[in-house]
């Protein structure tokens, strides 16, 4: 199948400069702040999303430069298959993440929850809206007893450093 | 910035053929069942996600090839900033849905309520699992008032027909 390319639009930025001892998802993530700085000449699809409280962020995660098909994630010893788990090296090192939207400054955005290392280049940003999805009888799988470790488990550098797959 | 490129790992089926009459969110989309045929080389990353009853598809809208920073909805007659609406029409044509997964056979997965064109490239696969999400106060600005119309909306073809821009 054919590439896909896509130009990021903008940065996000955060305090966390690498990617060791980071929150693992924004639960852990509460409060932090960050900005997205977007590209000026995309302003003008800023208008109305100062009226959500969360946005969805869809970014690159750049520093990842390999994948394995199996992971030790950070919640468990037990490697698991990629697509269960969000860790950054995969097929496509795409990243999502939901941030809470604290004000809008011309093309800054500030935000909370942020759970995205500095510099992270900036793909999309879509409204949050969890009314969108059917989710009825939500099943976690292997997460089911350890979600709640997510809240203060914090990252090393396993998905950084390629000798730790 | 230096544009990044993601090969697809499969293609999303479904009943829609083309974009328009189709739902336009996973909400109005209950039931409508679908498939991810997953490219054979990435069997293994599928390891444990069948405990997940729900799932993130990440995906390249294919057909949109160009788009505006402001459009109309399909919910409002307003034109509407790009990153407050989740249009495929987007500067970067990344789209997601959280879809139910029933089952998995070797690289099948069987899906519903699929709001997506059939042959839709897929880029990534995540576990959906909401207690990850900080989502405390959520407001969803123009949507307030029109969510609800998500449920029976159906597209049109202003996301396809660039002169409907």
């Amino acid at each position: 199948m054919k590439s896909v390319c896509y130009k990021p639009i903008g940065i996000i930025h955060s305090p966390f400069k690498d990617t060791k001892n980071m929150p693992i998802q924004p639960i852990g993530a509460k409060g932090i702040k960050g900005t997205v700085e977007l590209e000026t000449e995309y302003k003008d699809g800023l208008k109305d999303l100062d009226g959500f409280s969360h946005i969805i962020l869809i970014y690159d995660f750049h520093l990842s430069d390999d994948y394995s098909l199996q992971v030790k994630p950070f919640l468990d010893d037990i490697p698991k298959g990629v697509f269960a788990i969000r860790a950054p090296k995969r097929p496509n090192s795409i990243g999502i993440s939901v941030v809470r939207l604290n004000s809008i400054e011309n093309t800054t955005l500030h935000i909370s929850n942020v759970d995205i290392v500095d510099g992270t280049p900036l793909l999309d940003i879509k409204p949050c809206v969890p009314h969108f999805d059917c989710l009825e009888d939500v099943c976690i799988g292997w997460l089911s007893d350890r979600v709640g470790s997510a809240v203060d488990k914090k990252s090393d550098e396993r998905f950084h450093d390629s000798s730790a797959k």
